[in-house]
């Protein structure tokens, strides 16, 4: 069971790993990062307290002790419990969530491991806006998705911003990242996935009729210039959403969730 | 051919339109709003200048001018250049986008306006979020929806943020207000129009299999909420979009986009 501890003072080294929220959770190679996994708000400390992230501590105002009191009966770990003041003063800036859970990074998984009984997943390349990111773990779970996995130039999924957009999701939904392409391409091939390159290119295949595999990995490029020619190249098939002439691509998290929907429309 | 007037003093009058902007796109029947539309960056203001909405003036920077040479040479309206500093001192804050677009509001179009020819609508209720709204109308554009037809408790599409968002297809998919259900749900069944009220519901038909009509209003409801009751029963057929148990609703502007995509998957 949770042990609440009372903060009154907001330099209390207790709490360090809440302090400075907007820089401690960067990745640990970049300056001021500590790479700690933070979950904001109940419902997402509560996706956190069952997943493969196990919080060291939580720091909220009472009232959110109260609320996650079923969830902390099981675990050990400290509740530091603070005003809403002292928590503005402890994390940089007012939060209204009132209550955070914080994570040390656990060894990353191995792409083998997340491809285990997976049968949809999405790969992405340039994606580096953290909150499409974390939209894409979000549909990947509401669509049931099964992975997500990260070629190049690629944010950090699990920044705060990434986690918080994903409801937590970041946190269930397994991820790894693959060898640079195409050899993280022939590691899916191998696997048995095909390999479905969207694109807003009007010559290629519907979506609908394009996937056609058992395992299928969904390729999404960023907003803007979409995947390389080369990972297009090394795809075993071009996949169109079938889009309006003249109006921009569509938001990749939003792509992403019509490609999980296509797997799962008619179930 | 759009005049060119050289602003250095940031308290012209001549920019009035342009001042305090995070007040001026207000409702005009709120404290300080204007009631004006403004299009922000190149995009944006291309789609202003081929909508509805004729803007009365443009502020914009030296180089955005040059970009927007060729869509200005056959309107009558002046541009009023000004450096990075003045524009932010006259609209309140930084603008990275170099150029804006302000124009009064033109009437509201009818809902049998709307409805004229449409085959796909999305009709909102209690979506009040000016993100959601702005990406429901991009989704829109993207994917062939005809229309978007605003019910009870919604957010004005005329906000910049929704304008932002939504790229600028809010200026140019047609909108209008329903009258209070069930009334408006009754005008769009005079038309023709299967109403369909998306739900999260395990038991209700699939989207696929639910969604009939030659022509479809999508019901959608905020986030959480939903659809109140009394508008479900006043529906044809609920649909949901296959979900997997136990996470979160989709967002509303990704549920509308499915909704969109499941017409024209086949295309």
């Amino acid at each position: 069971m949770a042990v609440v501890i009372d903060i009154d003072d907001p330099a209390d080294p207790r709490v360090a790993d809440f302090r400075d929220l907007n820089n401690a959770d960067r990745r640990p190679d970049l300056p001021g990062g500590k790479g700690l996994v933070i979950a904001e708000g109940v419902v997402v400390v509560q996706r956190m307290l069952t997943s493969r992230f196990t919080p060291s501590a939580l720091l909220g105002v009472g009232k959110r002790y109260e609320q996650l009191t079923d969830d902390l009966a099981g675990v050990d770990l400290p509740y530091y419990r603070a005003s809403a003041e002292v928590m503005a003063e402890i994390v940089g800036f007012h939060l209204n969530r009132g209550v955070l859970a914080a994570a040390r990074r656990p060894a990353e998984l191995s792409a083998a491991q997340v491809l285990t009984g997976a049968r949809t997943v999405a790969v992405l390349e340039g994606v580096n806006d953290h909150e499409n990111i974390g939209s894409i773990f979000r549909n990947a779970a509401g669509l049931g998705a099964d992975a997500v996995l990260f070629g190049d130039r690629c944010s950090d999924p699990l920044y705060r911003r990434a986690v918080r957009v994903s409801m937590g999701h970041v946190l269930r939904i397994p991820f790894a990242t693959l060898p640079p392409f195409p050899e993280g391409l022939n590691l899916l091939r191998d696997n048995g996935f095909q390999i479905i390159a969207l694109t807003p290119n009007p010559k290629a295949d519907t979506l609908a009729t394009a996937m056609t595999g058992e395992r299928v990995a969904l390729l999404l490029g960023a907003e803007g210039p979409g995947l390389t020619e080369e990972t297009m190249s090394a795809s075993d098939i071009r996949a169109r959403i079938p889009m309006t002439p003249g109006t921009d691509s569509l938001n990749v998290a939003t792509a992403a969730a019509m490609a999980f929907y296509e797997r799962v429309r008619a179930q």
